[in-house]
């Protein structure tokens, strides 16, 4: 358990996703300089990779071939990459700084930053749907992970909770309304991460549902945890927190122990998969635990148990 | 000839896609009513279908079923659909008004005007790659449709030509420019919409290349009369026309000459199928004479005999 080098993990893992993006945005024939630049700008910004190294992850514990997932992994990083370029826009955030460099319109201006979003957003379907990826009977699976991710990305998930992120502004949000949001705003993605991976390496389906519900709990702890990352940093413009957040509603403490008692209930669903599981608990560990602090002790050493036993 | 009734079938045909369409965008469970307004808003604005329907006719030349190319011939509204409402944002054309009713951005505020032109591009994917809709068969088939139209709209093809558009703005456009621009900005969409029909309907590879070059000749002269119709028009806001436009580079005489044989090449393409080409025949007429006038009598009068004979 406590052997297994994460940070090693997850270097290894963004070097190989930053890879295939590059291979992917090579610049090809004559077309807008400045659209392709933009794209290159987001895509290469220092993106942690979660959701790819995620899904890679999922389909190694059932045996997916990492260059089946590829395609998919870098398209959802297209998606996020698309949804902070339009966020950031002055129609949205309006921030100028993303990582503490110029956001994409700062840098190429709102039209082609605009476009180079559409761009990423399409180009993740067009390399889903290439049709060489397939063999004549995967047409099937295929499909179902491009509609899957769709559906995350689209008004039911990605989009959907964007908007009512947008809406929230306008009055007092509740809790309810914060997770509702949550869940489909950054929580859609994650989620459909993990199960895409699951269902390229053909994953029974009660083993499918237990990645699924990882990938809830995590998805919601992921964007507790950011919420509270954003409370104790100073906003670079000024501006005033008015979203609908966990720290914003019910404090800042209860947001942390809401955030480590989601930790401990994604990690509970990874029992059954012992130590083959551990890169997916390394992930969300990484991730969740230095802003909030780690898992509740009484579902740390369930987890440690179930390990020692499998 | 003469008594294909084109009003009536472009009717009919509009009924059907905004059927389709209606139903595929009925209000469904709790989510922003902001966004889904404003999604329906731009959809039922009175456009005329003209990819669906392409798209539908191009499938009956070869026999497809309308149910199975119904799918797609909605994505691709949906896709046309949020390029316009991004096109008409501040940020790109800063449009107020279109089809002489206040864009989507005016009504709804640029936030959700934004969010609901990516939710459709999204939707557009989703709906395409509907498992249910594909035999086990034919998964193969649907991604490579769902792969050309995703090409079509993408950097090599729609927003590949917005945004070159965008930095022609910036300098003295030639006809080789303005061309380029147009195959992608216009041309592309309409051409994936006629070659998928054409898929779709298992059109054998030298038709699928007559309706491909039918597709092509269509959408330059459509972009063409586009741009003549832009001219005699005097805009809402009294903005300058900068845009590399056919008519500004070589004049409005020249290029409704261009157009007409455009349109006598597009036709020409057609002659092989006959009779059964009449809707397609009659669709490229109806969207591109009542701007630049009838394709030359030379070219009409072959079309005419072919017709006779078959």
């Amino acid at each position: 358990m406590g052997d297994f080098a994460v940070e090693q993990y997850l270097k290894q893992r963004r070097a190989i996703v930053d890879r295939a993006l590059d291979h992917h945005f090579k610049q090809s024939g004559r077309q807008s300089q400045a659209i392709h630049k933009a794209m290159r700008y987001a895509l290469f910004s220092g993106g942690k990779r979660l959701r790819p190294i995620l899904m890679l992850a999922s389909g190694d514990l059932f045996g997916a071939d990492v260059k089946s997932v590829m395609p998919f992994a870098i398209a959802m990083e297209m998606i996020h990459t698309y949804s902070l370029i339009h966020d950031d826009l002055p129609a949205l955030d309006d921030d100028e700084l993303r990582r503490g460099e110029p956001t994409v319109h700062k840098v190429y201006g709102e039209g082609i930053a605009l476009l180079a979003g559409d761009a990423l957003l399409t180009e993740a379907f067009h390399v889903m749907t290439e049709p060489t990826l397939a063999q004549p009977s995967d047409g099937k699976l295929i499909l179902r992970v491009a509609h899957e991710i769709a559906r995350a990305a689209g008004i039911a998930g990605m989009v959907g909770g964007q908007a009512m992120d947008l809406e929230a502004e306008e009055r007092e949000a509740d809790v309810a309304t914060v997770e509702y949001i949550h869940v489909r705003k950054t929580g859609a993605l994650i989620l459909a991460a993990a199960r895409a991976g699951a269902i390229l390496g053909g994953a029974a389906p009660k083993d499918l549902k237990r990645v699924a519900r990882y990938g809830e709990f995590f998805g919601l702890a992921f964007q507790v945890a950011d919420d509270i990352t954003d409370v104790s940093q100073i906003p670079a413009n000024g501006k005033e927190i008015k979203k609908a957040t966990y720290p914003a509603v019910v404090g800042i403490t209860a947001a942390k122990s809401r955030a480590r008692e989601l930790l401990r209930q994604c990690l509970k669903e990874l029992e059954p998969f012992g130590r083959t599981a551990e890169p997916l608990r390394a992930i969300a560990r990484a991730v969740i635990e230095p802003a909030v602090g780690k898992a509740s002790s009484a579902g740390k050493r369930r987890v440690l148990d179930k390990d020692v036993r499998s």
